[in-house]
């Protein structure tokens, strides 16, 4: 075997997932907003918003609104669905549409996915009957009695089914989705555009890491934010 | 001295702060709302978001469009202005209006502040000069090249100015703003709502602390959940 087939073999060609967020009035936008901006910031993902509502969504604080989302019912399938929580939960676990809708996307996903009291709405559903799972600290008792096993973790993963704790929990569970769905190496590239070192437990950070190797990994970034500037000053500017 | 007047005499009452939040096409969002999901769940805090647009604004990724934001030139003073950063940072250092407003706004507040490549955009403005400062650990060179005094660290409080590293940053810098502006208690309350223990280190955390001492603190939350709750539902049937 000649060194260029060997080269070919190592190769592994990543697969690509979909994976669809959520969007409902009354959301809180931190449960949603940091697996936006992990997830989305991979190039083996294809991101998509659903949203309960035709006309542009306020969040729980009604501090802004989301438009240009896709309507749920335009979606009929997805690798990955993950559901936020928020003071609009309980709307959501009215709406026998949607609640519908995500039984049947979960019958196709690879990975269902929730944060905060999103779990709430996939309980509702039944899909989460003796599975174990996490919500918001102060929820999980409402999560017990929807029928699901709750546990008191920043995340926990049964079966196909990965639910974080309260809000800012999301962010941990979507670096761990992306370490199973592509890989450990490609999750820590992340972590470092995103700077997720909240401490300085982890060996390898942006903080203490000499240097020479940062000025290296800045030589990457470099390039992607080269690109990603002029695009937006070039849209501006035509 | 009786019981009353001595009560009247602690209770101290808090002032209230209002906060603005720059919004710009090619944004990173998350940069934006984990400061938007502490300092606009604080009943201490105002905030409001201010776009460089008109129309409404896609982040970066183009995963979603912000509306219904209030435009830069409608907002004519803040107590504290936080710019984020994103792909559209050198966009917005373009801008020579929304520099010109920056300064403006910094005459006025008590504190100045940005999350990543947002000390990008307050160093182009020259407010940053000779100041200790942060910003993502790939822009430390361009911040330094814009006069500021960049620092490794998670966030940097010079003066009036604080300023985050990457991303995920802007987080920790806002529990601290309001542990500045408010309490440490009231910093810790929030952290509890957003549920912000990406680790076991905090000795009081919503995963290790007894159940008894959780109840205690659900009691609370459960009020504040079922108003916010019911207000999404009846606004929604209305």
């Amino acid at each position: 075997m000649n060194n260029q087939s060997k080269a070919n073999q190592t190769v592994k060609t990543q697969k690509r997932y979909t994976v669809t967020i959520l969007a409902y009035p009354g959301m809180t936008m931190l449960d949603a907003i940091g697996p936006n901006d992990i997830l989305g910031n991979s190039e083996f993902i294809d991101l998509t918003w659903a949203s309960t509502e035709k006309d542009p969504i306020s969040n729980d604080m009604k501090s802004l609104a989301l438009s240009d989302l896709t309507y749920f019912k335009d979606i009929s399938s997805t690798d990955v669905l993950l559901v936020p929580g928020g003071a609009g939960d309980h709307y959501v676990m009215q709406r026998t549409d949607v609640l519908a809708w995500i039984k049947q996307m979960n019958e196709q996903t690879i990975l269902t996915t929730s944060v905060c009291t999103g779990a709430l709405i996939l309980a509702k559903t039944g899909i989460l009957r003796d599975i174990k799972s996490c919500s918001h600290w102060a929820c999980l008792d409402e999560l017990k009695k929807l029928g699901a096993k709750p546990e008191r973790k920043r995340f926990v993963h049964d079966g196909k089914y990965v639910s974080s704790s309260g809000v800012s929990a999301g962010i941990d569970m979507s670096l761990y989705l992306l370490k199973k769905l592509v890989s450990k190496e490609h999750a820590r590239d992340i972590r470092f555009a995103i700077e997720y070192f909240p401490n300085q437990f982890h060996l390898f950070n942006s903080y203490t890491l000499p240097k020479f190797l940062m000025a290296k990994l800045a030589k990457r970034f470099h390039a992607i934010f080269k690109h990603a500037r002029s695009k937006v000053i070039n849209e501006k500017n035509t």
